[in-house]
């Protein structure tokens, strides 16, 4: 990876000129805190979308001056939302933003046909980890949107994660398809679609990537614990790319990295034509900046 | 708690009489230098029920002495499996523990029932942790043994969590069913589990806990997390056990915690009338240590 870590993501994206963001029901004051940080980066020059008295409130609240124009005052939430979608549209912004609306809500206008913002594929949840117990920055996918995802469902979860890899500078990036344990168990569904999906790979099915699996987490991010299990290949002890087996196991995952493990991460939507960025209120301020950040980076 | 460390949990262990461990088909180095290393530790006396010879000479390769009446010379695999059960069946040891045979073979002698060893319920993998980003030992159940447990099986899980932590001095222990996000979805069955399971709790079904679900991994470990989500109760933030939705998400978890989160562990099979220890080759060397003392404590 050219990236060794987030603070090289957050270098880069604050040493190249500004984008705009769009930020969809702005009156939310965690998100402007991270716009106002994010700003103050030189990362993004926002377009706050909502209802602007009450966006003015907290800008005034946290200490932010935004330019009048940067705000457009839609106090409908879901003319809100609409507009804020229709500038990554009309490419007058590069990234979008939750605000205070329901990541459904948001999505549905992403998706809707009139935008054209829907790439082939669908759209996912990739979170970019750093951890001082592993040699690079790795990602996990997905810990926040697909519940139970399809054997091709999973395979488009691999090209979105792969994309930005390739941006990231990772050209051939390596997935570890994860399940329970490192051998195909009948009963375990993991396993199987593990195996289906490193054959796939094999057959040139899935580009770009080298994919590898069942691999149980340990043997898919230690040398040490694949040489127990008589494991090789490319992919064990060297992963870029953890493709969980489902939302319960990708979010714990995700959560025991940042609240249990001392990692440190940066997340985005991907699958679209710009990057989108939903922070969670239970995310620390470094990691919304970090997102944002990455987000300029992938939109470049 | 009355042990806030597995340090705790090692001192105590190693200040009372040792108690006897059967270990089936003990010729296997890995197991036979944790046993060296509980044994000089005072937490147990072996039996080595298996072929003497290889025993004998790993024995000497590792520099362990034992008498020669800790060694029962049987070289088939299933009759050493059948002899190691029906010593701690016949209470002629407190431990059993698997050497170089498979889970399922053991545990095979362990459900027969001419051994009367299974208690009501089912058997489980229950971790013991120590995370320096939590402020007390949790348990975290199922990692190992069931696949998809159903929701009775879950309530399983939690009884013999429950017994466990009961013997470590935790007399109500609390426990998050955990699940991708905090709230009740229906395309989310881990949630809809979770939420029947705390209303069994309340209704008095299940006992001498305080359970709460669903809870996301943030929600059930960090009381910060679990204000930005609103969440109150005694479990949020608190938890002493984490139920995971599924194998794929227990073994997620353990192996998170373990690789990627720098925390200390000891497991055990709870279930039947004897704690069993299962440790893995790539379990590190205090792991297993602490593993075998957290079964002498339970053995108690």
């Amino acid at each position: 990876m050219s990236f060794n870590s987030l603070q090289d993501i957050l270098k880069k994206a604050s040493n190249t000129i500004p984008v705009k963001i769009s930020i969809a029901v702005a009156e939310d004051k965690n998100v402007l805190e991270a716009i106002k940080s994010a700003t103050n980066s030189n990362i993004i020059s926002p377009i706050l979308v909502g209802d602007s008295e009450k966006i003015k409130k907290i800008l005034s609240d946290i200490k932010f001056k935004v330019n009048d124009n940067a705000i457009i005052n839609i106090c409908d939430s879901q003319l809100a939302v609409e507009k804020s979608v229709e500038l990554v549209a009309e490419r007058k912004a590069s990234i979008l933003m939750k605000g205070l609306v329901s990541t459904g809500e948001l999505l549905k206008a992403v998706l809707n046909d009139k935008f054209d913002l829907k790439k082939p594929g669908l759209l996912s949840h990739l979170a970019i980890f750093e951890s001082s117990y592993y040699h690079k920055l790795f990602g996990v996918t997905d810990a926040a949107m697909n519940i139970a995802p399809t054997l091709s469902e999973k395979v488009h979860l691999i090209n979105n994660s792969v994309s930005i890899f390739n941006k990231l500078g990772v050209s051939v990036p390596k997935v570890a398809v994860l399940g329970p344990v490192e051998t195909v168990n009948e009963k375990m569904g993991a396993t199987i679609h593990a195996a289906i999906i490193s054959s796939m790979n094999r057959r040139g099915q899935i580009k770009n990537c080298i994919v590898d699996g069942p691999l149980a987490l340990d043997n898919a991010i230690s040398k040490e614990a694949a040489e127990h299990k008589k494991i090789s290949g490319e992919v064990a002890g060297n992963a870029d790319i953890l493709l969980a087996p489902d939302i319960n196991s990708g979010n714990i995952l995700y959560k025991s990295l940042n609240f249990l493990g001392g990692a440190k991460s940066a997340a985005i939507i991907v699958g679209a034509k710009v990057p989108i960025v939903l922070t969670s209120r239970s995310d620390d301020e470094k990691s919304k900046l970090m997102s944002i950040a990455l987000a300029k980076i992938i939109s470049e």
